[in-house]
């Protein structure tokens, strides 16, 4: 039974809509799903059902840019209000499908698009209206964070725990769009663009994957009081505001909402001006959570659309973007050295040479195969890029590791 | 400045809708409130107010019922919408004001009654309108959740706890609604309405306090790998279904999101059969928190209002209240013994005899002043309660410690 036949009562009772599924494009009509929809809806062409006059409200969950973009603008021209979970398409074309929603007047709603089945979008669209936002941070990859969970809390090397995420189906044969962010990168900009109001698209996303972070990165984050997890990170910065958009690896407080969240948990946490701090938290993937994220959005569309009530994105200006060397941040740096008199008064005097000021060192390991491990005072990316670039040129210094963004204390519980 | 003022252009850019204060009802009108409000909009009778007919959405924030009530059913019979964070009010009178608004057809909206900052109403009522939701176990009462995090975390005790909460201003001189449950009751008795759809007042809501938990409580629940928080639970269970709501300490796994929730922050965790495990943090109250979702209340009505959009709560009936003794549920219990060959068996067989199996024991001391601590495997709450009594007239029993009940593991993090 699908979810809207479960439900179809109960949407009734509390809405007096009642809700049919008319038509269904697959790509296969012959195929036995198991549901308990007549197998006459099926047909193969999403041009029949965006043109049907029959059909009110259009659904779209084929993933990818075409045909879906097609699709979704001819249904926004035939009048039909649209639900779709498509990150994809609406972090890179989602300016465009906002302003012909607007056009004609009907919903473009995209609930499962980012973070599954949590209610984001609708709190940050509606509840958050009147809020000056001013930074969202989420965990919106189930599968690094399953993968950095497993590492950190067995020990498991990044290569095991990928594995096991295989063979659990949390991640892909190939698993480049997880682990080097380009998904979480998507919804990031969906995220901006719905928390700020203006346009940022996918290419605007800085981002670096978890793929090279060691057990060894974890283990020393967890002795200084830190978890490292794979964040989405958007803010709204200067005057006149500029958005900062980037993914990327990051040691958490211990103590803050974002470290506790485990395995493949989602959770997205929201800074705002007025009510302060904010985590939603739940399923960011899977059959039935995606199932009612997107029937939460057909029930508004049905409920709009009965109503006359319009969509809330409109038309939306381009984001001035901000480039990642301006970030001002913390920074965890590993380098192995040799030790020998004098090494580090030669690497400190690289990171003073960028003013770069050094919070905390500690060495692990002697002789040869010593490694220093830095955390910085706040100070500019592109200052720690070239400390970094100039490290390398030390003959004392064999390798430069990971280099992992601090996320501030400035928001601690009180 | 008003946060109102301050967003007002936000506002109009993303909606088309220019808010403005006309009138405000105040005790005192001479009074200098710092605000950028002309002080001509002040008046002292919320009556002329409602009956304005320059007016058009009404908010109150007088708390408690009489004058509140009246006010607000004249606004609504005025088909003025409403916004309001009277949570009072809604527990005890919610089922006349959500009826009165159908009737009419305006918005009864009160996103700050329950978890203040928290988008939580909004989500309930239409992301999760067609989402059956099977519990909500919130911490919803930010002064007993800052008693119990300093217990926790500094070894505090109760009373010292309290004094703390008292100076900082999170605790009234009389505590006695916020410790004994009953801020909490009547929040849960919203969110029971809200989620399952059906009437549950305040009157329904089995509560107890925290001001008898201990330190020692705590230390030992934290060994056994459990926070005690002080949790508002509304669940749906049987056929017919039936709702149970209750407000009481509870011993919570410490890996459980609820668990990290520390200090004054407000948490509400959702249980749906689609979408899974939700969480929505924040702040439970405070000035500009509260603003913050008043004012997303007050632009969502004036959206609606320019759309003629309508409200989604109805006319609700009366809920099917399930009573504490039928709780299923794991126990912790404290008993105070002399420690005396054959004491262990006199009180297991207390258990036995009601039919309740333990799942754990340990002693701590020895001599005349031992206490052994239980936890029981499920049982229902009329055993326990039964084994609690009979242990009282056992000679070798001292005293009978507090009873707290162990939220499940049935939904670890996967």
């Amino acid at each position: 039974m699908t979810l809207l036949d479960e439900q179809r009562a109960v949407v009734a009772a509390r809405t007096g809509i009642q809700l049919q599924i008319t038509r269904v494009a697959v790509r296969s009509a012959a195929k036995d799903r198991g549901l308990s929809i007549d197998p006459s809806v099926f047909c193969t062409d999403g041009a029949d059902i965006v043109s049907d006059p029959e059909i009110d409200i259009v659904v779209e969950l084929i993933g990818g840019i075409e045909p879906a973009r097609s699709l979704l603008r001819a249904a926004i021209a035939a009048g039909k209000p649209v639900v779709t979970g498509n990150k994809e398409l609406l972090a890179n074309h989602g300016a465009e499908l906002f302003g012909e929603a607007d056009d004609v007047g009907v919903d473009l709603l995209f609930e499962a698009a980012v973070a599954g089945a949590i209610p984001l979008m609708r709190p940050l669209r509606e509840s958050l209206i009147a809020e000056p936002v001013q930074r969202i941070m989420g965990i919106v990859n189930g599968t690094t964070n399953y993968i950095l969970t497993q590492m950190a809390e067995r020990g498991a090397s990044y290569a095991e725990a990928l594995s096991e995420a295989q063979s659990l189906g949390y991640a892909e044969r190939d698993p480049t769009a997880d682990v080097e962010g380009f998904d979480a990168g998507a919804k990031a900009a969906i995220i901006a663009t719905v928390a700020f109001g203006e346009v940022v698209v996918a290419g605007d996303v800085y981002h670096e994957g978890i793929s090279r972070i060691t057990a060894h990165d974890i283990e020393t984050a967890r002795r200084l009081g830190y978890a490292v997890k794979a964040v989405a990170v958007a803010e709204s910065v200067g005057d006149p505001p500029e958005v900062a958009v980037r993914v990327h690896p990051a040691m958490v407080p211990m103590h803050h909402p974002l470290a506790g969240v485990r395995d493949s948990f989602n959770a997205v946490f929201i800074q705002g001006d007025a009510v302060g701090e904010l985590m939603f938290y739940g399923r960011g993937a899977g059959g039935r959570p995606t199932a009612g994220a997107v029937l939460g959005d057909l029930v508004d569309a049905a409920v709009n659309l009965a109503s006359g009530g319009p969509g809330r994105i409109g038309r939306l200006g381009r984001a001035r973007i901000r480039s990642i060397d301006e970030l001002r941040s913390e920074y965890y740096l590993g380098v192995e050295v040799a030790d020998r008199p004098g090494v580090l008064a030669s690497v400190a005097a690289v990171f003073g040479s960028h003013g770069v000021s050094i919070r905390s060192m500690e060495q692990h390991g002697l002789g040869e195969d010593a490694r220093l491990v830095f955390i910085t005072h706040e100070c500019r990316e592109r200052d720690l890029q070239a400390t970094r670039r100039d490290l390398r040129g030390l003959d004392e210094v064999h390798e430069i590791g990971n280099v992992i963004r601090v996320i501030g204390d400035e928001n601690p519980q009180q």
